[in-house]
């Protein structure tokens, strides 16, 4: 198969795979392993996709992917994905990428712990050369949506928390002042315009200050 | 290859094909789609799924899929598969379920419109019969994640507007009776408790004839 230029140019990609100590043990594992990786590595470059590191899933691991900051993370694990996705998890903190799990692990239970530690693909079998441009392309697009949804979640809780916050210093600081509470928000709003801080800073400022006092 | 007893017992599958008026355009397509369908079903079998149906994507698959209630929609479209998922959004409307998609479509946009229409898994090239469950699997833990996200999104959301609408009728109510924001708040949630009603519903219907009032 010679390489397709259709993959996403430049779309670097880390593999990560069991750390080392695993292949140590010898037996069948660790010999299907290496096929497996070499099917994997050898279908990214026929696919044209840029393999910048192949690395071990060890504590080192969020250090390595800070620095290479690959757009895409594949983790190839026939079993017990589970500790490699950890320091997946941590290494993607705060900045979330999406990642794409091969493996023979096919337990429902193994596959809900993936998902909730975001995994955008979770393959199994499935590691055939030709297949491998779009399954990424799928978890690429997965991966955005979810984040958006995230994302969405994440605003939605943001405002409902700030709007909680500026009910309350309103109340306060309509007791204080002794205001009616559309007094009470211009109060506010001036403060927060005089300090140039959000509205809702400027009300947990407040609530701090009153928990302070008591 | 003999059936597996461990697919999720009694789960109801609905298979949905292009609409039958396709095949009688003749030529390759209808015929590879044939060939496709025979291998999924047979893979669905295999795999111990209980096969309820098998329907075209016509102006009837709503009813029928109400009808059937399956916990699965397996969409089997070689290509455009736009369409069909246009009528099963509008089938899923109410009741969401898992959708499955295998098609030989890979164009990113196609991936990014079908799971935005909320297609639980988007499988190009893969209709390979024993590999059919964990395909579903995956599916099934997909929709329930994303489930929970949506649900969680939506929770939010409503809260944030009730909480908007309690505090516009908790103003309403401080202007007319003159009261203060802990009175008209306490007005409100025993006007609520006497009419058995939720907070933000009276808010709206206070709201409503403030509106109606001028």
């Amino acid at each position: 198969m010679k390489p397709q230029g259709s993959a996403s140019p430049h779309l670097r990609i880390v593999v990560v795979n069991p750390a080392q100590a695993a292949a140590g043990s010898g037996g069948e594992a660790p010999a299907g392993q290496a096929l497996r990786s070499a099917a994997l590595r050898i279908g990214l470059l026929e696919s044209g996709y840029d393999l910048v590191a192949s690395l071990p899933a060890d504590v080192f691991l969020p250090q390595r992917i800070a620095q290479l900051q690959p757009d895409l993370i594949i983790v190839d694990s026939e079993s017990d994905a589970r500790d490699i996705l950890e320091h997946i998890v941590i290494a993607t903190r705060d900045e979330r990428r999406p990642i794409v799990l091969f493996t023979e692990d096919d337990a429902p239970a193994s596959m809900d712990a993936a998902l909730e530690a975001g995994v955008s693909a979770y393959i199994v079998a499935g590691l055939h050369p030709g297949r491998v441009k779009p399954v990424l392309d799928v978890a690429l697009a997965r991966f955005r949506r979810e984040r958006k949804l995230l994302d969405e979640l994440e605003g939605t809780r943001q405002k409902l928390a700030e709007r909680k916050l500026v009910d309350r210093a309103k109340g306060l600081v309509m007791a204080r002042y002794r205001l009616t509470e559309e007094q009470a928000y211009q109060r506010l709003r001036s403060m927060a315009m005089n300090k140039n801080m959000k509205l809702a800073e400027i009300a947990q400022r407040l609530i701090d200050v009153e928990d302070l006092l008591g």
